[in-house]
C-alpha cells in the first residue's frame, strides 16, 4: 500500500506553489476579511483537487504555472462550497477548527464564499483569452448547485433509490473532481479521447471517494474525521449507507428505521438502531466493495494513457480513495 | 416630473428582450430548481441596472444583443445577491412575495443565489473571448462581498461614520450599478473620457438610490414597499437616517438611542423614540437634500455626452430615484 505523501511526492513542488497562489489571490485589503477567508483557505485538507489537477497535467506532459493557477480555482471553488455546506448544516466544526459561522455568525460565511466565487472569477480573467477552463468550471458550479438544491429538497425523503442517490453525488462532488481532472488534461493535450480517459477517471474516483466519505461518517471516529461522528445522520441527511441499508432492510426494519431516525428518538438509541443494521447486513464491506469497484474503473480508464510516474501517482490514488481512514 | 414609464419608453422593447433572456438562461432541467429560480427571477422589482445598462448602451450609440445580454447578467448578479440578503436577514417578504427560504428553507436559498452566480459565469462564457465585461464582473463581485462582509461584522456598532457608512454602500450597492453604466457605455464606446463619465454618474446615482431605500424603510408603508416597514431598524441594521440622525444628538439622546435600539426594548416604543429624532433632526428632509446633490452629480458627469433620448432619460432618472416612493 502506497502512502498518501509517497502518491503526491512526484508534484510536492508543485502543491507548494499552488499553495502560494491560494495566499495570494484570497488576500483582501479589508483585514476582517482576509483573516475570515485565510481561516478557511487554510483550514485545507488534504487539497485532493488540486493535487488531481497537477498530476493529470503531468501526466498528460504539462508542468507549468496555468497547473497551478487552475489548481487553486478549483480548490477555491471547493473551499466556497464547503463554507456554505456549513452554513447550510449549521456545523460548528470542519476539519478540528471552529466553523464561520461559529466564529462569527451565518452572515459572515455565506458572504465568504460568495467573496471566494468572486476571486475564482477574478482569477479566471487572468487567464489567455480563449480558456476552456471557464466553460467547464461554469457547467461545473451551475451541476453542483443543482446537485446540492436536489439534495436538500430531498432531505427527509426515505424513498430516495441507490441510483437517485449517485446521481446526486456525482453533480455534487463528482463533477467538481472530475473536471479537475480534465483541466490538468488539457494543459497537455487536445486530442479528445486523451481529455476524455482523465474526466472518465474523475467521475468514477468521485463517486468512490463520496462513498467511502459517506461511510466514513458512521465508523470513523471523530478525532480522524475533524467532526462529530454520525453528522449526517443527526442532520437527517440519508446518505449512501443508509439508503442501501435501507434497501436491505425487511418492512418491519424500514419502519423501525425511519421511526429511530425521526429527529424526536433520543440519538444514542438511533446510533445503535443503525449499527445493528449495518452489522446484520453488512454494509461497511459492501460500502467499501462499491467504491473499490468505481475506483477500479477509474484506473481502467486511464489504461491508452502514456505511463508515468504522474499515471501510476493516480492510479495509486484511486486506491488510497478508498483504503483512507479520514 | 416625469413617470418611471415614460423614462424607460425609448428602450421598452430591449427590456422585453431582457426579459426573455432571463427566463431562458435561468431554465434548469430540474424541475424544483427551475421552479425556485423563477421565484426570485420573476419576483423583478424596478430592473434598474438592466435599464441603466440599456441606456448607457444606447445613449453611447449601441443598440442589440450584446446589451440585453450584459442586462440580464447584471440583473442576475443582483437577484442572487437579494437571494443571499434574505437568508442572512431572515427576510419572510421581499417585494410583496414569499421569500425563498420562507417557502423552501434556508438551504435552498443558499444554493438558489448560488446557481444564479454560476448561471451568469455560463453566459459571460457564451460572449467574445476579448470581453471586458467579465474583468469589471469579477471586480465587481468582489467588491458587493467585502462590501457586504464589512456591513455585516460592523452591525451593532453604533459608532460607525457616515462616511465609514457610504463607502460600504459604495461596494454593496454602488459597484454593480456603476458596473451597469460601464457596461453600456464599452459597447458603444471605447474613449476612456466617454466610458468614465458613465461609470462615475453610476456611482453618483447608487449612493443617491441607497440612501433614499435607506430612507424608505422608514417612512414608506409596508403596502408601497413590498415588505415590512422598519425592517432593517428590526434587525438592527444601522443605515443612513439613523446614523445621520445619531450624529445630530447630544449625549442624553445619544444614550437613549442606543438603549431603544437595544432588542430588549418593545418595538413600538424603538419606532416612536426613533420618529421623534427624526422630526426634531429634520432626517427625512436631510436625506432627499444629500441624495439630490448625488443625483445632481449624477447628472453632472454626463456633461460631455452628447444629447440624445436615451441621454436624457438617465438624467430624469437620476432624479426620479430622489423622488421615488416606493
Amino acid at each position: 500500500m502506497t502512502s498518501f505523501n509517497q502518491i503526491i511526492d512526484v508534484i510536492k513542488d508543485d502543491l507548494q506553489a499552488v499553495e502560494n497562489i491560494l495566499t495570494e489571490n484570497t488576500a483582501s485589503e479589508y483585514s476582517f476579511v482576509d483573516m475570515a477567508v485565510q481561516h478557511v483557505v487554510e483550514g485545507g485538507g488534504k487539497r485532493l483537487r488540486p493535487i488531481l489537477v497537477l498530476l493529470s497535467a503531468n501526466a498528460s506532459g504539462y508542468k507549468g504555472h496555468d497547473a497551478h493557477l487552475l489548481a487553486a480555482v478549483v480548490e477555491l471553488i471547493h473551499v466556497a462550497s464547503l463554507v456554505h455546506d456549513d452554513v447550510l448544516d449549521e456545523a460548528a466544526i470542519r476539519r478540528g477548527r471552529e466553523t464561520l459561522q461559529t466564529k462569527w455568525g451565518n452572515k459572515v460565511a455565506v458572504l465568504v464564499g460568495d467573496y471566494l466565487h468572486a476571486r475564482v472569477l477574478s482569477m479566471l480573467v487572468s487567464r489567455r483569452a480563449d480558456d476552456p477552463a471557464m466553460e467547464i468550471l461554469a457547467d461545473t458550479t451551475q451541476a453542483m448547485c443543482e446537485g446540492e438544491v436536489i439534495h436538500a429538497y430531498k432531505s427527509g425523503d426515505f424513498d430516495i433509490s441507490e441510483s437517485e442517490y449517485l446521481k446526486i453525488i456525482h453533480f455534487k462532488t463528482g463533477k467538481l473532481i472530475a473536471a479537475s481532472c480534465t483541466l490538468g488534461a488539457i494543459l497537455g493535450q487536445n486530442r479528445q479521447e486523451h481529455i476524455n480517459a482523465f474526466t472518465s477517471y474523475g467521475q468514477q474516483i468521485g463517486t468512490a471517494f463520496q462513498i467511502v466519505d459517506d461511510l466514513l461518517d458512521f465508523v470513523s471516529d471523530a478525532e480522524k474525521l475533524g467532526k462529530n461522528a454520525f453528522g449526517d445522520l443527526r442532520e437527517g441527511k440519508l446518505t449512501y449507507p443508509i439508503i442501501h441499508a435501507r434497501k436491505m432492510c425487511d418492512e418491519n426494519e424500514k419502519q423501525e428505521l425511519e421511526t429511530v431516525l425521526n429527529p424526536d428518538t433520543e440519538e444514542t438509541e438511533a446510533i445503535a438502531y443503525v449499527e445493528t443494521l449495518f452489522e446484520k447486513y453488512s454494509v461497511e464491506s459492501h460500502c467499501l466493495d462499491v467504491a473499490q469497484e468505481y475506483a477500479d474503473c477509474a484506473k481502467h480508464a486511464l489504461k491508452e494513457v502514456p505511463d508515468s510516474e504522474a499515471k501510476n501517482a493516480l492510479k495509486n490514488l484511486a486506491d488510497y480513495v478508498v483504503s483512507r481512514d479520514s
